[in-house]
């Protein structure tokens, strides 16, 4: 293929780097097999300038630009349009840790950085990078960013944006932002960082960020609780809290049916807590050691049997048992795939109105859909739940998914939104949520949003249709 | 007075809330007596619905805006300027904390609450909202956002902007954005509650605010290590953030004249460790109690010594003896008032680089002001410096501020940026800073702030001639 611009993409990025032909579905098609577009050129920069040298080309000749890392997003955010008009960039060859600096407790890496690379290079200086999720042997950290990601370590050290410290970011005009601070303070003028972090690349191209380090715990320990109601799981999250402090770095929720369907895909995998109707996954990061994590459990344990809010409870006795009971947590979106397929709901809620919201939502929806299967666990200490539905045992997945999707999805977040929630709590909008924005956010919002993007991107060049 | 838009202000908020006669210095003058302006009026709306119509008031007249909480900005953020055309608008009555959630450890509370009422109420539930600074009874809740404070705790809980979940916000058009959200998670477009906490006012009026809280630490304590370097001060602070972790909550420094002059001004005071060139202050909050503490601040100072990092160290034996540490660090200001006018410099810098800057700057000061008196204190663990410039000895101090002030400033601001470091670390820029910030941003940075500023409030309403 030739033309102008793929010419001035060329002349930008080298004419290797500029992929037209052969199959390209690695870039257009994201990994749920769920979006495929149809890119006019993959665009492949090495590094910060030329990033900004493809954007002027794209600007000049009013073409569309999709920013892609590891293409593992959710939501559709990474996958072009079916037009044939709109130019991939892929970060991946922006790929250097740039620097550690240890006394800081900072590092700087190129957006195109598997976050696992980026938890490996802080690791080797013996310290924590504690952003962590599945995806993250594939992951980009400049797709973390773009997307604000979240994971298990939320409760501790929050999402991707509370672990920035700065951004290198190339404009809609081609030009180069350099925010790479790595100051903990800095009160000079607005906040440009935490705008483009969350906006899913239709504000700006995220090229670098410096990152939050933390020291590397001395133990980390798991334990699991089992519980009669989620308010019981609400009450036991409290008291770990006034317990443990921030030493309590994960508190996760399985409800029953999600560890039937595990047992029933993995009968391999341990059944620690077996009839419990919820089991809670608490983990202790401790900087004394295991004998100092241990006593805290236990005596936190004790007290929650004694106040009535477990009725069992397991610490796992060695590192491998805490990964063995992560495992079951992290086994139940695989289990729920062998089951068939389903429709997921990536919500938040202030916690206090979980218990609420769960009993609510339930019941109106096996009202509406009876023996529909309801698959809920999540990121309790967050108020994060992944609250899925599998279609009623003998029902035909798919068609049960293209008669009910929608309808499901609006009763779920309608009661979302009825208890203070939010429709998108880790995954973003992309192009999957961009309706539910529209209808769920309020115009004051939407128009805040819309006189930003006018105002950084008037072209509407980058990634067009997702988010806005 | 009257006029078309007193009329509509009083009629927006009751004519007895729109004040143009007698003494408005309250209002006009700052806290330090550095900025004095003149208003067309001050006026108290009750609420947010009183707030939007004000705005909508100004708006339809074209006259501008500058919202003011407890007016103890120390930048000139909140005052009007000497026109006698802007309305000065007082939060202050705003003052009702709507609610406390402590499940989900939240609070939320107008704008106009004094920043010690939230404190209070939070532990009146046994709980803790941790931003702690010197104005704390008078600030307010919504002028700490405006600025994005900093204070003592940053160092565990991070500033205002870390402290906030969800913002109520009158726009520019006199709408009002209900954002008031107590999640944890929400990626929902873009990120517009960060941009208005620290925006001074400049892009909208915060009229309300959801606060994160934490569990009530079970004990504190307060230590104290002498350092012969600050090369030696940073190698403590990595120390104790090893072996403290989240416990670790204040890390404070505090240079030998520093404390040279507390001692001078107030005799009264504990002299804990004489004639150490640096005095390093920990604090430590602690979820099992204070034996605990004691144990582990013993086994890090007398790790410390052992390494050779500090040469001598005291733990407070009582919560008395710990107020009356801290009392000493928060006297240095007052001393330095007592010692004379001075040059004041609030300034940030990656803690890594903090030697070299000391060592350049202090060189670069004396060389070219000799005799100088460097009063150097701060926040070390977040890496912000209150690097103070006291006059020589028998020069007076008025005479050395009007000549020299400026080339100080430049002096300090350009080492400032050599290493990387903010101008503004926790202060803001409101009129004071608004040349350097022309100066020192980048003009891709100043760029992207003026797109905003222009989207959001293209009348320019909204406290004018400050930031940009």
């Amino acid at each position: 293929m030739s033309g102008p611009l793929l010419n001035a993409l060329r002349d930008a990025v080298g004419a290797d780097q500029v992929i037209t032909e052969g199959d390209l579905s690695a870039w257009e098609l994201d990994w749920r097999k769920r979006f495929r577009g149809k890119a006019l050129a993959v665009v492949r920069p090495a590094d910060t300038a030329q990033v900004a040298a493809v954007v002027r080309a794209c600007a000049a000749h009013g073409a569309a630009l999709v920013p892609q890392g590891g293409n593992t997003g959710l939501v559709g955010g990474s996958v072009p349009d079916t037009s044939g008009t709109q130019v991939l960039l892929s970060l991946g060859r922006l790929n250097r840790i740039r620097a550690i600096d240890k006394a800081n407790l900072t590092l700087t890496a190129d957006a195109g950085c598997v976050l696992q690379t980026v938890q490996e290079a802080a690791a080797a200086q013996g310290l924590l990078f504690p952003l962590s999720l599945a995806a993250e042997g594939s992951c980009t950290i400049g797709g973390n960013l773009a997307t604000n990601a979240g994971g298990t370590q939320v409760l501790r050290y929050g999402n991707a944006r509370e672990l920035c410290l700065g951004l290198e970011v190339v404009t809609a005009a081609g030009e180069v932002w350099d925010g790479l601070s790595g100051l903990r303070k800095d009160n000079t003028g607005y906040d440009l960082r935490d705008l483009f972090v969350g906006s899913e690349g239709t504000l700006g191209i995220i090229t670098a960020a410096t990152l939050k380090l933390y020291p590397l715990p001395a133990a980390e320990m798991t334990a699991l609780g089992a519980c009669d109601s989620m308010a019981q799981c609400v009450q036991l999250l409290g008291l770990a809290q006034a317990r443990l402090g921030a030493g309590l770095t994960g508190f996760e929720v399985m409800g029953r049916f999600a560890l039937d369907l595990v047992a029933k895909h993995f009968p391999q995998l341990p059944k620690p807590l077996p009839g419990a109707a919820w089991t809670v996954l608490l983990e202790q990061s401790d900087g004394e050691g295991e004998q100092h994590a241990r006593a805290l459990f236990e005596a936190l344990l004790e007290q929650a049997l004694e106040d009535g809010l477990v009725s069992d409870a397991v610490v796992a006795e060695s590192v491998a048992q805490s990964h063995a009971l992560w495992h079951l947590r992290e086994s139940i979106p695989l289990a729920q795939a062998e089951e068939g397929l389903n429709i997921k709901h990536d919500i938040a809620l202030p916690v206090s109105r979980i218990p609420a919201f769960v009993e609510q939502a339930d019941a109106a929806l096996l009202e509406r859909f009876p023996g529909a299967r309801l698959v809920n666990f999540g990121h309790l200490g967050d108020g994060n739940l992944h609250y899925n539905l599998q279609a009623p045992e003998g029902v035909v997945a798919d068609e049960f998914l293209a008669a009910h999707e929608a309808a499901v999805n609006a009763l779920v977040y309608d009661a979302v939104q009825a208890h203070g929630g939010s429709f998108s709590a880790e995954h973003g909008i992309g192009s999957l949520k961009r309706e539910e924005l529209v209808q769920r956010k309020s115009p004051v919002a939407l128009g805040l949003m819309r006189a930003i993007k006018q105002a950084l991107d008037p072209q509407r060049l980058l990634n067009p249709g997702k988010v806005l």
